[in-house]
């Protein structure tokens, strides 16, 4: 069974940039606004090798995304799991993330690994199977 | 000197909400949304004294808060450094987070220690001495 009720994909589909949260080396939060795309109970983000963000999780292997409506009363939920960094057949996934981030309705055509790599992106992936913090929300029981 | 230029201080006051992070007791990040006012350098979140991330701030002294644009290109940045926890002389303050919260010219009458105490209302005071992960904010050097 999906962790993610109908109301809470409904709610990651209609918006479009979250707060990932990352364990930093020293033990305290990281921050930072990302967009990000759903398959699933997982959510993809598209970053670079070198970040901060990127090495926190490969060395933690954990993330956490806070997702929030932009009106009154803004509607609100967070998102965590395992994650990982994936660096092959990202090139759909790296697709799927462009096409929210230029608001289109069809993903780009997808790059292959080695232009994404050429570029030093990579997917940042959290299998979601915790949700908290539901504010404004109305989850069906 | 402060620590935040201008523009950011326009950038705090324009917006009202934000993604506090906080470590939990497990070391992992803990997320949510909270409104927010700040006062010079500081930041004031009107909480609950038996929330999580109250005995997060109480145990570990620390909080970050990240705060994004509602519109296209959703500039942001975050704000951290030691947290504390208060509960005498927060009325004024109190009254300043729900000035905000309830969207007034004015605050509201500050209510006394003793009536917030009996609803269970605190104040999680950060004392911002670092900004990162600036986005789409112009700050003049």
């Amino acid at each position: 069974m999906s962790v993610l009720a109908p109301e809470l994909r409904d709610f990651l589909d209609a918006n479009r940039v979250g707060v990932l949260a990352t364990q930093a080396e020293s033990g305290i939060p990281r921050q930072s606004v990302v967009y990000y795309a759903r398959a699933g109970d997982e959510l993809l983000i598209s970053t670079l090798a070198g970040r901060a963000k990127t090495r926190d999780v490969e060395r933690s292997g954990w993330a956490s995304l806070c997702v929030r409506g932009d009106a009154v009363p803004y509607p609100s939920a967070v998102f965590s799991g395992p994650a990982e960094i994936h660096t092959t057949r990202i090139g759909p996934l790296t697709a799927a993330v462009m096409q929210r981030v230029a608001g289109l309705d069809e993903p780009p055509e997808p790059q292959t690994d080695e232009a994404l790599a050429g570029i030093g992106r990579v997917i940042l992936r959290i299998a979601v199977d915790r949700v908290s913090a539901v504010s404004y929300i109305e989850v069906s029981a």
